[in-house]
């Protein structure tokens, strides 16, 4: 009874979702709640018998302010995957030239590519798990490039003048810049979205924002781009973000102050958490991020995942090429990571 | 910039939003509000920095003890459109046999096909907008069948009889009932989809749940199809019903004794309306939804349309074949219902 392509396709697999009785560092959320300003916000939802805003106007309104960006170049979706799975169709041919992206990335790329018949090809990070510029100057049979900067699940950040050569080098096609870590990182791509308009930049919620429960992800980029993605989520949902998770993100974006602050203790968390961890003997990369990249040298990963899941932590492992002794640990509160480190000396 | 698809493509067009001011039955939405039940989970929600549910457990298991279905039967998406968006991907293949529906039925049905190049035929309705089931029994270069039960915007049902007659004579293809408004008709096709492994019931809480503002779907099947359907959620957006909207829902499920008492509000109000419409020299055909489907002859739908709207009531004109001198519109409360009439009255 199913398509061929629902029977071939390999699906992305997400973290376990475990909600009560684990420490959980596999799914990079933010260990803190919202404040009381989005709590308010989802409390006070009102008129939910009514279709929300298609293109969730008051959320655009208040990114448009924090960002300085016109609301017409922001789009709205129910959390980055939807925009990412959206852009896709929205500016890739289906079985003509590839989509590149990074061999070390978000495992969700090439499953939208399947998904939508897209061919695709991966150019190898550096044995460091450092993106080389050089690669994505003279692309030949492409279509656009995916990028994500910081760089899941490596952590790192590709320096902004690398960024803009690549943007430079391919102003012929779309270049998806996937942010979804940026606030644990030095710089944000954002301006050079009004400077090319081959660039779109996505964001979400789910991490910084400390929303990954209400599911919302944004996009900034020219009307164009913008433009297009409205139009074909309008072949697909036409209204994709509820009236509550729209209340709460507004609410969110109006209360930018507190994410920072959650977002410097996160940092330093995670500083003091690399350090312990390399003074535990372990490789740890400079993360940009809210996570931490780290293999243990000659012990074997998965195993390092199982028993700390028997000691109810739970942290990612990919069985994955080049990365499959690494493990992707998210940074909890300082807590949740001296209880993590206690396990790992006991390993 | 953007793809062939992008370009060529024309999306679906979803009803005016305007909030405030105006009487609102252009979109088929409850005027009722959800219970005191929902809007206090609502309130509860809690954990929002962690993702929710990827298959939304709790929701699934209140719907099974609802209508007695195994959860392992139950999807749930982000709306109606996005699990039958994503039932076109999971079922049919793209520019091979035809899938087939009602010339005169939910406009969107087109939009998913042009969108995943889908091949797709349309049957036309009788002269009075009945479906012809023996249409429906000798199908060739045929992959599938969507029907709308109650049909939308006709607001007519068809038969279970009939139904069944189609179901029988097609079990080698996949069969999708949209039942969005079938909390107003006579009957529900959820019993076949245990004696039929191909057919999928899908169902909203936008209608008669009075929750258009939280998007969330649900559909019906056999574990074939609901483990398929949830394989192309994988590949599309692992988590697409975020938590406030699961728990706003599930609360609804508890409570559906307050679903049967706005419901049976509404199909008195829609009975009374006809009535009086028909009084005024309407033709209003025999509704079994939350709208009602009328043409006033010798006038030109489309300008009392835009004349309502000057009088700050919005009903719903669609500018298609057969049935662009007719007006849907929407059964709000008895209050609303004579204020329209009055204004028909004066036009």
């Amino acid at each position: 009874m199913l398509s061929k392509k629902a029977r071939q396709i390999k699906e992305y697999v997400a973290g376990e979702q475990i909600n009560f009785g684990y420490i959980k560092l596999n799914s990079n959320e933010n260990p803190y709640p919202p404040s009381k300003a989005v709590l308010k916000a989802v409390k006070k939802a009102q008129r939910l018998n009514y279709y929300p805003s298609p293109k969730s106007d008051e959320l655009r309104k208040a990114l448009g302010q924090l960002y300085d960006i016109n609301p017409d170049n922001i789009f709205i979706g129910n959390g980055s995957d939807e925009v990412l799975g959206l852009a896709y169709i929205t500016f890739f041919n289906p079985k003509e030239k590839d989509i590149v992206f990074p061999d070390v990335t978000y495992s969700f790329y090439p499953v939208w590519a399947e998904l939508y018949d897209i061919n695709y090809r991966t150019i190898p990070v550096r044995e460091d798990f450092t993106i080389n510029a050089d690669d994505y100057l003279n692309l030949e049979n492409c279509q656009g490039i995916i990028l994500a900067n910081p760089n899941a699940p490596t952590s790192l950040e590709l320096g902004k003048q690398d960024m803009e050569k690549i943007i430079q080098a391919n102003q012929d096609k779309v270049i998806i810049i996937d942010e979804a870590y940026v606030d644990f990182g030095d710089y944000s791509c954002l301006d050079l979205t009004k400077k090319y308009n081959n660039v779109l930049v996505v964001r979400t919620f789910s991490k910084s924002w400390s929303l990954a429960g209400i599911r919302c992800g944004f996009a900034f980029g020219s009307l164009e781009l913008i433009n297009g993605l409205n139009k074909i989520r309008d072949c697909f949902n036409s209204y994709s973000l509820d009236r509550v998770a729209e209340a709460a993100a507004t609410a969110a974006v109006k209360d930018y102050k507190s994410v920072l602050k959650r977002v410097a203790k996160i940092i330093y968390t995670r500083d003091r958490f690399i350090k312990a961890l390399r003074e535990l003997g372990w490789i740890a990369l400079e993360s940009k991020t809210n996570f931490v990249f780290a293999s243990k040298p000659g012990a074997d990963a998965k195993s390092i995942m199982l028993k700390l899941k028997e000691s109810k932590i739970l942290v990612r492992h990919f069985n994955l090429p080049r990365i499959n002794n690494y493990l992707r640990i998210t940074v909890g509160t300082n807590e949740q990571m001296d209880k993590l480190l206690k396990e790992l000396q006991k390993i």
